[in-house]
């Protein structure tokens, strides 16, 4: 890591030690005993802080980018606590949906329904962390004449992830292996809602809020709806970067990706087997069919070896510039150096550089 | 029931059967599959209506209350709204309570979790019934005054709720049988925050808000603080109403409760034990650590036996006339007759009247 990305992170985590005060001040402040307090302490420490916090920092650098200098404390403060909201609507999900997908580790340790003494009480702590959420928005925005634009939009990317998650449960059942519910299709509805919304246009959409960007502008003759228009933008990148995800899992070797791709054990709804599906011959359907989701080494080589046959690599590699292409169009398109309260192209192109031909 | 409570009820479904088809049209509208549309329905119908209701229900009498009159179709539907959204929380609630408690039934049937095919998809199901509140306080309250101070208090209650459930988990183990966990003190913030605040204050309070009642007014030459007042006699209400719960699982038949008490070998932190633990000598002491929580009639009995000898029945019967006295006196307290947009004592008096001396 680059000194200045170490900075930024540490900068980035000095505001969760303050705002995990303040949450927990809170319990406290509501008469809960010894053990609660600690126990909540607990479910903060070891659920929220751990990730890599692209989502949560994403916040206070399109706020930095939105002002065009730097932030002051009260201001950066203020960014990072949407930010962290974002990596605590992150810690809700995680919690839960390791529950949901029997999953064993997470970030490095025992998954926090595993932890010793947890079990399904997680179940709750996994809401505590979403309730804190807005325990931080009345506290710091209260006031604020963005106030209900930032409710609004946890609550409704909240639900949108939800969507996701219910698609993507009710599609890929480790019991039953049916590949005749996988398409491209529900693929590009399951990465848009589960993870496109609140990994990408919330954090966005939230530094604009705090910024004071307008619902719409008129810029160049033009009318601009900053909102739509980053939506537009950031949906197909947040569905470039789980295709991208899934590409890797399946292609790049293990002491490159840093993990193990599990994805074709898994039966997961990848990219990669539904161009699979797309593309292939009756024959090579009768390999997926039978290979695929099987917790098995040679069923899994199997697989990739059809994989390579209908081409994945030169469908991915095709996408990838395609993708790459429309999104600079779609960014070069934003009239600029309409001043403040408007939107910047350095939000979506910065994003776009971290993803592009990325390796891991 | 009379003729008069079924009409009430048959007019509160009514408004569901809108309510419902508002959500469905909403998750149809975001381009779901239709498997995801017909499977989140089935959480609808099986998760929430099925219910006594008098949570809900309690909005709209509240608000008829505060009109003094009969409120017209308008009025009654966003009331009913508010009023599904404590039923959408309830059954977030009792959906994600049921996997916590490892519970077997719930409503005459199997609760969601042991639905064929649910398991753990009830996870998530129970966030999209949270969800759905949101989405519902949006569409009908959006532009109203009172917007803000609904979703602050949906968010509030929610997180008072969880922290409840937080100290009940912690408190009541059923592997770890632990008497010393338990006290009147730990039994009265369990009961002020898993159920009071939910059940008695939130739908009061909702309908206040909806019905415009301010902050403050001067009344009799006073200055009335009227959602302060309304906390003040709804929280020692539900209490009341949660010990009174406690003492008929212990003491009245189950051919008269319409079900078996399951308190004492479920080791829960109930009012009975609590009283029990503060006036018992160290032999009973012995009793009840020997016996309580265990999954043995023979058990049950010796732990009935020792309440019967420290005389919970008497010290419920001194503790109902004293808190019925209270009530009455803090609800004689509020000024009456200051016009539209104030209190009024009928919403006290009519909870009151339907919950002292109740048997079952």
């Amino acid at each position: 890591m680059s000194s200045d990305k170490a900075a930024k992170r540490a900068r980035f985590e000095g505001a969760w030690a303050r705002i995990r005060e303040e949450l927990v001040a809170h319990v406290v402040s509501e008469g809960m005993p010894a053990e609660a307090v600690e126990w909540y302490g607990k479910n903060l420490d070891y659920n929220v802080p751990g990730g890599k916090l692209n989502r949560g920092m994403s916040v206070t650098d399109t706020a930095e980018i939105l002002k065009g200098a730097p932030l002051d404390d009260a201001e950066y403060y203020k960014a990072a606590v949407l930010g962290w909201g974002v990596e605590l609507l992150q810690a809700f999900f995680l919690v839960s949906d390791d529950i949901m997908d029997s999953s064993i580790t997470r970030r490095g340790q025992p998954c926090w329904y595993r932890a010793p003494g947890v079990g399904m009480i997680a179940i709750n702590d996994s809401f505590m962390l979403e309730a804190a959420i807005y325990f931080l928005l009345k506290k710091h925005f209260r006031g604020d004449a963005c106030y209900v634009d930032l409710l609004e939009l946890f609550h409704e990317t909240t639900h949108q992830t939800e969507l996701g998650q219910l698609i993507d449960l009710i599609t890929a059942d480790e019991v039953h292996v049916e590949l005749d519910k996988f398409s491209l299709e529900k693929h590009r509805l399951i990465v848009i809602y589960k993870t496109a919304y609140y990994s990408f246009y919330l954090p966005v959409a939230l530094a604009m809020y705090q910024s004071g960007v307008p619902a719409s502008y008129t810029a160049s003759g033009k009318t601009i709806e900053p909102y739509k228009t980053a939506l537009s933008i950031l949906l197909p990148l947040g569905e470039y970067f789980q295709i991208q995800d899934d590409f890797l899992d399946f292609s790049v070797p293990p002491e490159q990706l840093g993990k193990i791709g599990t994805d074709i054990v898994d039966n997961k709804c990848s990219w990669c087997v539904n161009i699979a599906l797309a593309a292939c011959t009756p024959a090579q359907r009768a390999v997926l069919d039978a290979n695929y989701g099987r917790k098995d080494a040679e069923a899994e080589a199997r697989v990739k070896a059809v994989f390579e046959e209908v081409g994945v690599r030169e469908k991915y590699a095709a996408y990838e510039a395609e993708v790459y292409a429309r999104l600079v169009a779609m960014i070069e398109a934003i009239p600029e150096g309409e001043g403040r309260g408007t939107l910047r192209r350095e939000i979506f192109t910065s994003f776009l550089k971290k993803i592009y031909k990325r390796q891991k």
